[in-house]
């Protein structure tokens, strides 16, 4: 069994790097506070004998040795956070992963294969899109060299801001991943409802993001006839509306949010002249998620052509819904009724790295009770009896896969 | 007859500061580059032999004697611009008097009344609400005290910003005008649609400014059923299209503007918690200007509803139409037909200081063409043959009111 009392204090001690005022974190990737809080981790690992290695992308890996040689166990997630995050999102899949080792190290107990943990680069996509990204690359579904050229909504490029923390590694990760498990907060309201203690997570739904740049005219607000305006701003609004309207009609599943407008200038007494948004659309159904990204194509160029403006459309990020692994799903689910533990299976609403993961390996993860089913918010919270159930969970998993 | 070349030199001068890359000027009220602009008018004024004071709110006034003391004939307009505005919106006003004062010092004409310049603070409105800010309180539409603390669009008490740029002066304008003239482009397309030469302002058109605040609750883009949510972001957005929408539909002069909508964490995964949006309306006609208010409260409430977000109203600015004053009205039409040419009488689209002016004196204004009718944009332009127009009736106009 792993330390209940431990565990919360690692989380803690995380939660104070990037602490907001008011509570919860703001540790967007790669910037100096996320710095601070993979100094600390890397600190963390060494300080439980863990080889640490830190690969092009800035993930950071830290391996116990097994008896042999080979195709690692690998228990991750992510440190970065969105700017208004809670203490729970992402680390505590890679904290319950040191745990994970600080109780085998007490243990004194030998595995067969190699365990890792692993902490991936700009899981959020907040800063830099798309998110999952450091594991992406670490699958090989992103070249190296793309990613180290995207760039930050703060107009920074990967590359260089990896350089400026001091995080452009120049290990490997692992070769080869036997099983990856990720414990994670589920981020939404159905354990808490259905009071289930740990959520045996399917796969997770489909992702897709699109910004939108959008182009009229700047003039003036007091003289311009409404006839002649090309209104970015406008034409901004009424695409975000109107995302929220068909989302609403298509209903099931569908969810949709335009969380990000900029105007530019964004003052009151002139029509702006330029618009940036984002639209997010999810679906765990393939055919239906490309069924709202034709209503969103649909809506773009009615509102381009009523309202006179240019859309140009960016890909952000695009993720057909993914299917977590029977075998390692059966294990979850065993291991935690075993433990005593209620269980409901579940599909994912967020992205994680998890799903990258199961490109090239089995995968699969663990949710615990997220309180109010909130996340993305500084009050996102999960009792520590939840806290310690995942991680118990985590490490049963971990030994029936790595022992031999 | 002004001389029209060192009317357009007096504009590029000007214009070279807080000039933007790719055209147009960026002169926000009391930020350093409009320092500079004030100290550079200073100067030409100092130049031109004017007795320069500087008011508590930073208005600008340079004195040119006349045979006796009392009510001054005053030529004004101000300095300030939009973040992406032009080199004529406002500066023209005050540079034409510049060069009005230059013409009577060449023909050494002694006028019997004083001649004043006025620069007026933060007419604009784009940093600080109210527009017409400095007029407002030299005409003792503020008080003093509440102007000074007044916060700009980022973050910044006025008085603390005029005290930063040293134009938080101790002396006093004129007590008393006689007269105020304010040449001004028109910002609009009536004057070149119609080939005319000079507009003669009947008065200005109420202005109605509102700051809309929403409070939702942040949440994760991903897990967050629809049901459940409380977007901030939504809200806006259906706000803004609504205001969009009932403008067009109430027809007639009625425009409407949400030019700035700023969200809270404004990222892609996010839900917003918070919006901060305005909603600028305006019609010649106080009765319909009210009931385009109203539709905007009952817009507001139903979203507020409908969405389950609170929302603050605040108003920034709320000026009812104004008419100046029939004599200078019809002083100025004689004198361009007078000179030749072609009038016609209209009503400002935005506003201007003239309307605070004619709260303590005969005021008027006299407009000349923007070329299509483009202003609050890098690209506005007024032909320099329009402008010495503007400025010959100006002149002709002091004299009549000035001279004995
Ligand atoms: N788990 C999580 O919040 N991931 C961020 C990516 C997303 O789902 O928006
Ligand atoms: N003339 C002018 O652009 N004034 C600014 C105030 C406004 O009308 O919005």
């Amino acid at each position: 069994r792993i330390d209940p009392a431990r565990l919360v204090s690692r989380v803690e001690r995380l939660g104070k790097i990037g602490a907001l005022e008011g509570g919860g974190v703001c540790r967007l990737a790669l910037t100096p506070s996320e710095k601070l809080g993979r100094n600390h981790l890397v600190a963390e690992m060494k300080a439980l004998g863990l080889k640490v290695a830190i690969d092009p992308i800035g993930n950071i890996f830290g391996t116990r040795k097994g008896r042999r040689e080979g195709p690692a166990v690998m228990l991750g997630s992510h440190i970065d956070t969105v700017a208004t995050g809670g203490l729970y999102d992402g680390a505590l899949g890679v904290l319950a992963g040191l745990e994970v080792i600080a109780t085998l190290n007490d243990g004194n107990i030998e595995t067969d294969l190699p365990v890792v943990v692993a902490a991936f680069t700009n899981e959020e996509g907040a800063r830099f899109a798309p998110d999952m990204l450091g594991s992406l690359v670490f699958v090989g579904g992103l070249p190296l060299a793309d990613a180290l050229d995207i760039v930050s909504i703060d107009g920074k490029r990967l590359g260089d801001e990896l350089e400026a923390i001091g995080y452009a590694g120049t290990d490997q990760g692992p070769e080869e991943v036997a099983a990856y498990f990720e414990l994670h907060i589920e981020q939404g309201p159905v354990l808490e409802d259905e009071k289930i203690e740990i959520g045996v997570v399917l796969g997770v739904q489909g992702i897709s993001w699109t910004e939108l740049t959008i182009r009229g005219r700047s003039a003036h607000a007091g003289t311009t006839p409404i006839r002649l305006r090309r209104d970015a701003g406008l034409a901004a609004a009424r695409i975000a509306a109107g995302v929220g309207a068909f989302v609403r009609a298509l209903g099931g599943d569908q969810v949709g949010t335009v969380g990000a407008i900029t105007l530019t200038p964004n003052l009151v007494n002139v029509v702006a002249e330029k618009a940036v948004m984002t639209v997010d659309l999810r679906n765990p159904d393939e055919a239906l998620l490309q069924a709202a990204e034709a209503k969103l194509a649909a809506l773009i160029e009615q509102i381009a052509g009523e309202e006179d403006v240019t859309i140009e459309r960016r890909g952000l990020a695009r993720f057909e819904p993914v299917d977590f692994t029977p075998a390692l799903i059966e294990n979850i689910d065993g291991t935690a009724k075993a433990l005593g533990l209620s269980t409901r299976r579940l599909f994912s609403g967020a992205g994680h790295d998890a799903q990258m993961l199961a490109r090239i390996a089995p995968a699969a993860m663990i949710f615990v009770p997220s309180v109010n089913g909130i996340s993305h918010n500084i009050t996102e919270y999960t009792e520590p009896a939840d806290l310690a159930n995942g991680a118990n969970v985590l490490l049963q998993v971990t030994l029936k896969q790595a022992l031999p």
